[in-house]
């Protein structure tokens, strides 16, 4: 019995291989995979398998000669043969080689009703089946490169020394002081301190408790799920999604830009090479700007204006008859997205880092500037998406902290937090970038239903 | 201005460094860091500093000559500074360099209370401050560990062409059928369906959810946050706790046996090769067998034994007059740890695979045996520990799965896992890690709360 190949071997020696592995190369093989499609023309069949291993199929071709030819017409998509036969390359073909085939075997049948049919179906249909859409190309792309971008960040920042801590989901603080909170009740009597003493719930942010382990390991980061009980019933929001937080030590704001540039730029860089297959498959299919669009921000020096200088560029926009949907523009206004789209793809044209937003307006711990009236904030903003990155560098001081904490009345079970001011606590800045978010920017995939194995949204859960 | 370094840097290229290297290595350098200890003579003083890249200080020096002295000789245990000064190799010291200082900055204080001076403290007491514990040898090792073990898990997987799949974490189902719930609720009225419209729960296993992944990427694996409600106050159980769930396609138990050696090998290996001072630590403070037993298990190959043969070891045990504590040992019945560590410790003296367990005691997804009384079962035990990882061939005959499903009541909410089957559904396996047990096991550390960065348990949250 041959050893079963993978297909992303064979296409990894015929296309990028050696001439010496290229020779070296079996000619009998033997795949086991998933029928894609099966057509004959009565002397001659083509079956287009997929094994998992590799975003395109391996055409397998039989022959009138071969005595299973009735058996192997009438093989459905679906279904999952184990195949033998010889390896061909065909350099002049659409595909570098085809293997003819031998000898087959049918390890699982699927049924004529079998969902996935070959033609086009809708994202909305395709949602309703998320055990079986993984095998449709669109999503098998985007989940392919949602793992290969996840190593991505692993690398990058292992690299970089810094620590991957795993923060806690089930906590009883809640880092934005915003934001519907999922409690947890266990199921004796559903009460909500019955297991742990106090109200729990499932986390908003592993920031806070990360910021403890850069106090000790100087640069760190979690990488985890986050959840919010809203119930938007958006294209961009989701109860359930992953957040990579990494906060680092003996650094200011422009350390945290400067480190917030380099990511974004490895993320892309690494699924330009490491989901080629895949990113040309978005941009024939899902995006056609997007590998452009990539192309161009990595080519870019990320600019950065303040707030302030922001909303003069908006009022003027609004002067010079730029008709916005919310057109009341003041400086401690929320930006919306169309003023953050106005800014990048108006005015920049690509990505720019917008700081030192109102203290009013975000969190309690982030550092108040000079001025008293702004917070050392960033937010990076990027073409046809609006904010991609949220960061900022925190309030080191102790009683500028306490002072704030008290003021919004969240110091109660963040005693510990306010504790980190006063035991060597240095000053760090840090980020957050929503993982699905960023998954959307990177494939053109519109909605976050679509780049979540599992979507979770509100009103909604059948798996 | 010094670019400031990292100690990890000046260690790895005096350690390890090329003579090119270490010729080139800058004379004058910068840190910062926070103090571990502080001493004088009056005429030389002692800082041993810790920037968090590395497990070891660096040894500053100071000099009476120096016009800081005394603003140097008071500097306390836990404060920020910053220095400058020269580095000098100290080949014959216990230490490899050293820094005299010249100039430095008080970054950040910590008062006299500060919780961690150097003293032995025990666990307990670090645990009631797990905001700061990272800061002590022990967890700094622990949790450094963790962050390269989990690096070490992706690598191994990401290397062999495995898929990553974030299966979710609210989920309307429960794995193992088994396995007490936290159930969610939102603040509006706190009932249990408000916001998906039916009874959800955080999950106890992303396996059913991979499992769909397999059939699309042939190997696939998930590494995320589970969750009990079991209020067990034992040293091993945590409510929250992160699991490995590999699933691989076309594979059968021997397989799934095979991959798992493979991974727990690759571990050992890595935490011995890239975590070498955290563990000299642990072997040296925590557990002087650690280094011994995992060369031990390295180098050794698997046994393999059926639960059949298992119970007869322990009838035998048990006839030859071995005591144990659950004494009534008889075929059918759940193995305890210390059943598990006979085997282990007494019997094999080395890692066992037990397989084919009583179908009665496992759960619905294992593929029955020929035998109709077992199922296509795998525990992997080790010594010292008992049970490291559990693990199956899973059910792909549909009827077989539907009428155990039928029997056990669990088919609702289910009908997409069972419908994997109906679509192409080939044999896969898979098996689960306790990834905070798998560190205890590396480590040396007796209970789980030390080897969580917050760790969750029953009747506390202070985090």
């Amino acid at each position: 019995m041959i050893t079963p190949h993978v297909s992303r071997y064979l296409y990894e020696v015929i296309n990028f291989g050696s001439e010496e592995e290229l020779k070296n190369i079996q000619t009998k093989v033997a795949l086991q995979g998933w029928i894609r499609t099966n057509r004959d023309n009565g002397n001659v069949g083509f079956l287009e398998l997929n094994d998992g291993t590799y975003f395109k199929n391996v055409q397998i071709v039989y022959q009138k000669e071969n005595v299973h030819f009735q058996d192997l017409s009438k093989l459905r998509t679906g279904a999952a043969i184990s195949v033998t036969g010889e390896l061909i390359l065909t350099p002049d073909a659409k595909q570098p080689f085809e293997i003819k085939l031998d000898e087959f075997e049918l390890l699982a049948d699927a049924p004529s009703d079998y969902p996935l049919q070959k033609k086009r179906h809708s994202f909305e249909f395709l949602r309703e089946i998320a055990h079986l859409r993984p095998k449709a190309n669109t999503f098998n792309a985007v989940f392919r490169l949602r793992s290969e971008l996840s190593f991505a960040i692993h690398n990058f920042f292992h690299e970089m020394g810094f620590v991957y801590v795993h923060t806690p989901i089930i906590t009883s603080n809640d880092a934005e002081g915003a934001g519907e909170i999922f409690y947890l009740v266990t199921g004796k009597d559903n009460s909500l301190d019955d297991f742990y003493g106090k109200k729990v719930g499932i986390t908003v942010s592993g920031q806070l408790h990360v910021e403890a382990f850069a106090q000790a390991y100087r640069d760190v980061y979690t990488f985890g799920p986050t959840f919010r009980a809203e119930a938007s019933h958006t294209s961009r929001h989701a109860s359930e999604f992953w957040m990579i937080e990494p906060e680092i030590a003996f650094a200011d704001l422009e350390d945290n830009m400067d480190l917030i540039e380099e990511c974004i730029k490895y993320c892309i860089s690494y699924v330009l090479l490491h989901c080629q297959e895949e990113m040309d498959f978005f941009n024939k299919f899902v995006d056609k700007t997007l590998s452009d669009r990539l192309h161009d921000v990595l080519a870019s020096e990320f600019k950065r204006i303040t707030y302030t200088e922001a909303i003069e560029l908006l009022e003027k926009a609004k002067a010079d008859g730029f008709a916005f949907d919310n057109p009341d523009i003041f400086w401690g206004m929320d930006l919306a997205t169309e003023h953050e789209r106005y800014i990048t793809d108006q005015v920049i044209k690509g990505p720019v880092f917008v700081t030192d937003y109102p203290r009013e307006i975000k969190a309690f711990y982030m550092r108040e500037n000079d001025d008293g009236k702004t917070v050392a904030a960033c937010d990076l903003l990027v073409p046809y998406v609006g904010e991609l990155v949220g960061g900022s560098q925190r309030e080191e001081r102790y009683d500028v902290l306490k002072k704030k904490m008290e003021e919004q009345g969240n110091i109660e079970g963040l005693e510990w937090y306010l504790d980190l001011r006063k035991y060597g606590g240095v000053q760090t800045s840090g980020f957050g970038i929503g993982f699905d978010r960023l998954i959307m920017y990177l494939t053109g995939i519109q909605n976050i239903r679509d780049v979540q194995p599992y979507p979770r949204t509100a009103g909604s859960i059948k798996y």
